[in-house]
């Protein structure tokens, strides 16, 4: 397409690099800016700004935070005898979302990915195994990994890292998800569930 | 949702201010950015205050510019007797796409709509009436409004105010699109294209 001028050119393109942008979103969300106040513009690429230069990471469980250490670590009411172990900061947003845990945290930053050079030296393997074999509380690991290639060689790589120290290590259940349809899941996630399949009492 | 850092809660308030971003997706925007190099954050909001504060409309056309005169306007390859008034400027972009028009354009930036407060006074109605009747060029003036009821307000209204000048005004045809199936088209859309029918030879 061609643009009217070099400085939308400019700003589509960059717009265009954020995930699940393409050229005709970017140039509608650029469109919008020209019709707002410059404040609106001024305001959006501050917060960016200050986002991208100050942000910090827990020093305990590397979720992102505003001090050295985030208000789940530092909490009272959490149970700190069960560490989760999850890829990303967002997965741990899901999670407290659900309510259901009150544990906490560790958050690898990834996942061991060989394809896209990511190995277990790039993620926070290391400083679980430290904070485990320091700690006298810690009594169970959770693996909550994205049921992908990826996420599965990472929780058999922690699993293996995890093996003689003091704590249980768990994964999260797999199964037919909640609402869905047995007809339509896939025989790999029926056939788990049939084989991890629970006691009623 | 709880966010785990009052930064991202801003950025993710500013990034979902955004047509079509809800808070879901301005996350998802936010927690790439802070994967990325710092780099690209900047140079993304970096290009986006450039547009905000150089941008320029043409003083013919009022299309963005990045000159006095946009580049359609000082072509010597445009017809200058034609004027495509358009709301936009993306509908110039789309008329552009389209490669079958060769004429100069006129961007009102809008349409007149009572419910959102914009009256003809502004828009660039005046200075297309002026445009007009000073120049002795322009024999024809199409109006390309959406075919939405402000579009059609406005195009009465440009062509009552055009009335008594030396040029034909002309409107877009309206009709079934093309790949679109009969049976599918709304009663109003197929009405016109029947009253509206052209001659084949």
């Amino acid at each position: 397409m061609e643009y009217p001028s070099k400085l939308i050119e400019e700003a589509v393109n960059e717009v265009s690099k954020l995930p699940g942008i393409g050229k005709k979103t970017a140039l509608r969300l650029v469109l919008h800016l020209i019709k707002e106040t410059e404040h609106q513009t001024f305001a959006l690429t501050e917060a960016l700004n200050k986002l991208r230069k100050n942000i910090r990471y827990c020093n305990t469980c590397f979720n992102i935070s505003d001090n050295e250490e985030c208000a789940i670590c530092t909490s009272h009411r959490r149970d700190k005898s069960i560490v989760c172990v999850v890829e990303e900061s967002k997965d741990v947003m899901a999670i407290e979302n659900t309510a259901q845990y009150t544990g906490v945290y560790h958050v690898l930053g990834g996942v061991i990915s060989p394809i896209q050079g990511v190995g277990p030296g790039d993620l926070q393997i290391e400083s679980l195994v430290l904070r485990v074999s320091k700690s006298t509380e810690i009594k169970e690991i959770i693996l909550a990994l994205n049921p992908t290639m990826e996420g599965d060689t990472t929780s058999f790589y922690l699993n293996r890292k995890l093996q003689g120290l003091p704590v249980k290590v768990t994964s999260i259940a797999r199964g037919v998800p909640v609402g869905g349809d047995l007809e339509y899941a896939d025989e790999i996630t029926l056939g788990r569930s049939i084989t991890a399949r629970t006691l009623f009492h």
